[in-house]
């Protein structure tokens, strides 16, 4: 029998326990409170993480499952180039949800926060008549006015991205196929590592802001042909980008088009070249110019072999298949 | 049809194109960023409002929920005495809600955001297999130190609580036993309406802690039996209120233990009863002396025709009934 709204309550609360400087108050009130912290603007993101939609449970512990939603969630502090400090999750939970799993799903959430040095404060909980609904909050700082918005990018400026591209949605076309193993084992587990685990880029986006390095900013969710259109749109800027400079280790359409990567996508300015290729040293994180901004329009397009096409927007879209 | 996410991300982008001192960016990036406060907390909480558990479709307007869903949040801004100032806006959207509910939705969620001078700066849009699932964001302000927690009551002070209480519960049972007119209209309009359409006390929030007139407050969200619990668990004390001078229009059993009713319960020094009656008229707000703490037991009495008998926590449980 699963346990009352109050002793679910009680158990997030240990799980939360730990608090940090700039936490006024935690879980168990009607909200929770931060300190102000003058001279940085506080950077507010929410994440929902709904079942069949973002995830199947079938597919992932409990543990993995919370650790995923608030590492999603944390992407969006990276992607501003904000600090996280504090998560709020809100929870709908079928009746077919019991105590261990909530424990497992915490335990995720929890440490995933405390990798980032973040405290869980609040959220709120209700049952849910159907699937698993969750909906993490960030709230992270940055400093005062200098957040790597998604406008800023100006023609001539170069385009980067971090890490590698596409291996998260061929992670999960993997997980569908599962039975038919079509790659070996181990290159299997590093794609489904990279659905199941996704790695935000907190540091390089704190070292972006603070360094003064990049003059916009956004994380490869939808994918990397829809995120740079929404550089574009918000920097009235158009774009190309270099088939054979993709870092695509699963092949050029999931590099193109595939969703979940939480890599960061960064427009710098030329004269940077040398620094954010020490920067990429520093970090052991690939940063990988792949094209360039030019142009008034927001048309983005591919070279491939010297030939240029127009690249349409092919990442994942909610509603788009009703 | 229903029209794609980013379509839909532009609609309300342009219901949240009023934007307020304070907010630096609101929707369309990352994460919203909120200017610095110095001399105030930040105060965070969140609400899920999950179809068929918070409410059905059935028995209200898309414009009604969406202004209760962000009422309902607000209420919490109003317990521990900040105010409000931006809103992220969570849906999980089942396929037949389309653009005419949404709109209504929207408008009603960002009129009931004008109402408290806060804005609408983010949220996040997934498709839902099932049913409609919000979860609202409340960001505030509260002067530095003097929020109204729910931990602080001591023994002897007065015990009060605004307006009236029981008239949602009694409402959602007019809902329920719609067709049956056992009330007549016009009581009953005014019942439906407590529930449908409650109303945030973030005056009376901000008046107490601007005049420092209370110890510690919560809103009745749970019922009166349930949320003085967690003012006595809280503040370890004990407490006691009369049956007689319940503020209860819709009969005593209803204003012990409805809940969504959003009223403030509220600790105060004997010696600040004159205030009290005062911020009272000012308001135009009954404010309800209708008890007190006492003892350092957790334990909550009520007197009835002088008699005293143990009053156990009788509120909504979300996980009690599985």
């Amino acid at each position: 029998m699963a346990s009352g709204e109050f002793e679910r309550i009680a158990r997030i609360r240990s799980a939360a326990a730990r608090r940090r400087p700039g936490i006024v108050l935690g879980i168990g009130d009607d909200a929770a409170l931060l300190a102000p912290r003058p001279g940085f603007d506080t950077a507010i993101s929410t994440d929902l993480f709904v079942e069949n939609v973002h995830f199947r449970r079938e597919w992932t512990t409990s543990r993995q499952l919370g650790a995923k939603a608030v590492a999603v969630a944390v992407s969006d502090m990276a992607a501003i180039g904000a600090q996280p400090a504090a998560v709020l999750l809100s929870l709908a939970i079928p009746a077919d949800i019991g105590d261990a799993d909530l424990d497992g799903f915490l335990a995720g959430a929890s440490s995933e926060a405390d990798r980032w040095n973040a405290s869980i404060v609040g959220g709120d909980l209700s049952r849910s008549p159907d699937g698993l609904v969750v909906d993490v909050v960030l709230v992270g700082h940055v400093e005062e006015g200098r957040a790597l918005r998604r406008s800023g990018a100006i023609a001539s400026d170069d385009l980067y991205v971090s890490g590698v591209l596409g291996t998260s949605a061929a992670g999960l076309q993997a997980l569908r196929a599962s039975g038919e193993d079509t790659v070996d084992d181990a290159e299997r587990d590093v794609l489904i590592r990279a659905h199941l685990a996704p790695e935000p880029r907190v540091a390089l986006g704190r070292a972006l802001v603070t360094r003064d390095l990049a003059r916009c900013a956004i994380d490869v969710s939808d994918g990397l042909s829809s995120d740079l259109r929404h550089l574009c749109d918000e920097s009235d800027v158009g774009a190309s980008i270099v088939a054979e400079l993709l870092p695509a280790p699963a092949g050029i359409a999931y590099a193109l088009h595939g969703g979940e990567q939480y890599e960061l996508l960064f427009a710098a300015p030329v004269h940077h070249r040398a620094d954010i290729d020490a920067l990429a040293g520093e970090l052991g994180l690939p940063l990988t110019r792949i094209g360039r901004f030019e142009g008034p329009a927001h048309d983005v397009w591919l070279e491939t072999g010297g030939e240029l096409t127009r690249l349409e927007p092919g990442g994942f879209d909610h509603f788009a298949d009703r």
